[in-house]
């Protein structure tokens, strides 16, 4: 309670950083203001986002990360029906919100990556039972190897291996920080996510808040293959969509053409949009109005 | 704190109330997430919404309902720049927020009407305060004979004049409630709040959240002029808003037409978008889901 920011300030940050996220508009291939997928609408992870607020306040007091995720996914599908929502948000924002509780702005990141390497084996204990809450896909079985499928989240014995092998969160993190650009954030010192709110708050100055969102958005789409398509389809498929914001970055395609055709093939570079979100927490907690 | 509810689930379903209004499209003349007005955008708003959040959970432990709303005034505008975006609502959910602490909802109607009863003259003093803090006009001093033009908020003295008069703001919203549905509410127990919640609840069960916020706030509009037009503009023109709305309702006109009409000519219903939040909050508490 004596940090740089007050809990409240910061878990209103986090919450509108998911709200103005999943408002940025057209953000191809994601759910947004003006566009719905059958099973979940943009009105899910608006009430998604309320849902867990109380969640976000308390990761400024107490509670260790596993145990936030696994509480925030529980609150996240009282409040809604659309099933995960902002699962991968939630392993950005509970590091980072804990990371502004300790100084200013200015040492946010180094505090984020001392407080990720804290992690215990608890942590990840109750991150895999946040699994079973969401029905989030971590990784493909047939991905991988025999050691690392004893890990594989819709293993029953994955938590027994987690204790047995004194996995922390941390750890299963780094695991997974080579197919999965969320848990890469961890061990690569949250670099994509400064850098969403360094491209958030400079194009922020220059134009509307959606500008910001949307372009920044498609930038990083351009930067890396989203592993959230990797994990659903393929490599392939992560690089194609890459390709293609690059293309419309180099005005050889519109916005609205890229947007029409992955709302159609339903590829949506969730993973990219879950770093808009830690962008737009940091840039707000930087002063950033909307 | 022994309420049939607790503070963040009602501070939830109020700031969710909010946020689901302003999103829902077409709303014709008022902001949505589909249209902006020059000065205020669809942002602004879910700021406003997530900022006030500590208010409305503080409105449910403690606070007079003259502070809770020139405190939540304030923080709207530190989390945004579009002026007044909510005050309508604040009158109305503060008294709600409070009678929700005291019983099940079937109790909610009554423990409201105790409420807004019991309120002070140092409420009066804190609401008139919070005008000057958004820049709202409840009156405008050409409608208002002598004795009321004292109580004009606009009036230096006024403060002076409702100490002096011992008006409470339960009197202040008698005085107001011919020229003001809000006010009217008050005085009337709530009873356009509690058809907005049936109508929201009724069809958010054969449809989509969008189109029970839509269609809900049709018919309200169709049901009786919006004072909000009244005092912007005049008592005519909330009369033909009114009609074109039962025109629509009616099929001699189309949504979309009524939509484009209102933006071009710049009449926005805000105390008829005020009702469908104080709506939204009751069929929240009541179990409605997004």
């Amino acid at each position: 309670m004596d940090g740089y920011f007050t809990p409240s300030f910061l878990a209103r940050c986090a919450a509108l950083a998911m709200i103005l996220e999943v408002s940025g508009t057209p953000k191809p291939g994601n759910v947004d203001r003006d566009h719905d997928y059958a099973g979940t609408r943009y009105e899910d992870f608006l009430a998604s986002a309320v849902g867990v607020y109380p969640v976000l306040e308390k990761a400024c007091r107490e509670g260790g990360i596993g145990s936030l995720i696994l509480e925030a996914s529980g609150e996240s599908v009282r409040w809604q029906g659309g099933g995960n929502t902002h699962f991968g948000a939630y392993i950005l924002l509970f590091p980072l919100l804990k990371a502004a509780m300790l100084g200013p702005p200015d040492r946010l990141r180094e505090n984020a990556i001392d407080i990720v390497k804290e992690t215990t084996v608890e942590d990840a204990v109750d991150f895999y039972r946040a699994f079973s809450v969401v029905d989030v896909r971590m990784k493909r079985p047939q991905d991988l190897g025999e050691a690392e499928r004893a890990l594989d989240v819709s293993s029953e014995s994955a938590i027994d291996e987690l204790r047995k092998r004194g996995i922390t969160l941390y750890g299963v993190m780094q695991a997974s920080s080579k197919n999965d650009m969320i848990a890469r954030e961890w061990v690569d010192g949250f670099r994509r996510s400064f850098k969403a709110a360094d491209k958030i708050f400079t194009k922020r100055r220059a134009g509307t808040m959606n500008d910001a969102i949307v372009l920044s958005y498609l930038e990083l789409l351009a930067e890396e293959p989203d592993t959230f398509i990797v994990k659903k389809y393929d490599m392939d498929k992560a690089l194609y969509v890459q390709g293609l914001a690059i293309d419309v970055l180099e005005r050889r395609m519109t916005l609205r053409e890229l947007s029409h055709r992955l709302y159609i093939e339903k590829i949506n570079p969730g993973s990219t949009a879950d770093l808009i979100i830690a962008g737009l927490f940091i840039a707000l907690l930087n002063g950033m109005k909307v």
